[in-house]
């Protein structure tokens, strides 16, 4: 069934975008009483649509597992890299993608470019979560720097090309059951020395991917992938 | 540094595909003496331009971890999907990629268009190959219908949505150290009932992949990701 966050209600009224009413008339072409799902405040509820009017009908037990709370710390990049990300990173239950200026990344993105952005971000992450079905859409912060992950509780790591004894598998196996982390992933050609450095002072530890040779786009799909696996029954 | 595959050798100079040639002048800019990899019957040797051509300096002894041999089956997608498993698939270690005629696949390839088709598929994985530094090429097959995977050889699976008790982790858990899968990813809609249980008649297992909803592109992803982990030490 078509599932459609909601930014509000009112009685049995839940109030979407503008832009989702305009895709359940045009695009999904439905009719009076068509039932939808509704996602609010994580809770799902069973609706039927009454003059284009979203109205609940009853409230479903469905639930996502949403531990551990994964923080993405990823690079500025090209757009459709970065859309890539976006999307399937959400798919694949992200928490909270971190956008950061590094050394290595060739991208700028000024102070005026940057809601746009996050507005376009925020749009991606809303379809692709429900596509997928979840009941919170992740967040896209602002553009941070490095400076700004002093003091962060949890399991923090950083993709390291230069580490080469201790590796990802090592470290879940060692936080399995954790319930929040911080993942940072370099931009192409990697972090530099000063970065991981300073990164590793705030208490990021450098582990290897393997012996692969991914993408940058690859990694974060690679690393929500092993961590929803080890986290399976 | 530059990699490339080459199709033959003469005394000491490897010959490459001519659109290489073109790369490594025009694309890559490469002068008199600059050095590049090439990989030639899965042995990758150091080389150095001489007038553009590729004379061999020594073997180097860079090896890939094929173990296991994966066989991914999958359904005729359309072209962008398609374009995306191939290299992202390459990039994380398949061996023989499977187009499959399934039931609720929309896309259809006609026999003149297919031999293009394979020309255009097996570029696109010697290139990601070659950047992500592959010792060999996926194999991409022609198109197969289910019927051709009689008396197969190896652990075989389905990813399956109706499958609820089996998930992948028990599967990969009790086939640690298997040399050989064949992996079965079903078109969006799912395969039928008819060809699951046709599937299983052969010998394929049914299994779940968790709790997300991926899509039918990020499915290839998520299982390499994962088997790739499960072998590392």
């Amino acid at each position: 069934m078509q599932r459609y966050f909601c930014k509000g209600k009112k009685g049995n009224e839940f109030i979407l975008e503008k832009s989702d009413y305009f895709h359940i008339e045009k695009v999904m072409r439905m009719k009076e009483k068509d039932q939808i799902e509704v996602v609010y405040n994580k809770d799902v509820y069973l609706c039927e649509l009454n003059n284009f009017h979203v109205f609940q009908l009853e409230k479903l037990d469905k639930k996502e597992q949403i531990e551990p709370e994964i923080s993405l710390i990823i690079p500025l990049l090209k757009e459709q890299k970065m859309d890539y990300i976006l999307q399937k990173a959400t798919e694949l239950g992200v928490t909270r993608i971190i956008p950061t200026v590094m050394e290595r990344s060739i991208i700028k993105v000024t102070e005026e470019k940057e809601e746009k952005k996050l507005i376009r971000w925020t749009k991606i992450c809303k379809e692709a979560s429900e596509q997928s079905m979840r009941t919170q859409i992740p967040i896209i912060t602002k553009i941070h720097h490095f400076q700004d992950f002093q003091n962060l509780e949890g399991v923090k790591f950083i993709c390291s090309t230069r580490e080469k004894e201790n590796n990802i598998k090592k470290l879940l196996t060692k936080h399995k059951n954790c319930d929040k982390m911080y993942i940072v992933v370099g931009p192409e050609g990697g972090l530099s020395e000063k970065e991981e450095a300073n990164l590793v002072k705030m208490g990021f530890v450098p582990v290897s991917l393997g012996t692969r040779i991914l993408r940058v786009e690859t990694v974060p799909l690679f690393l929500l992938s092993i961590i929803n696996y080890q986290n399976m029954e």
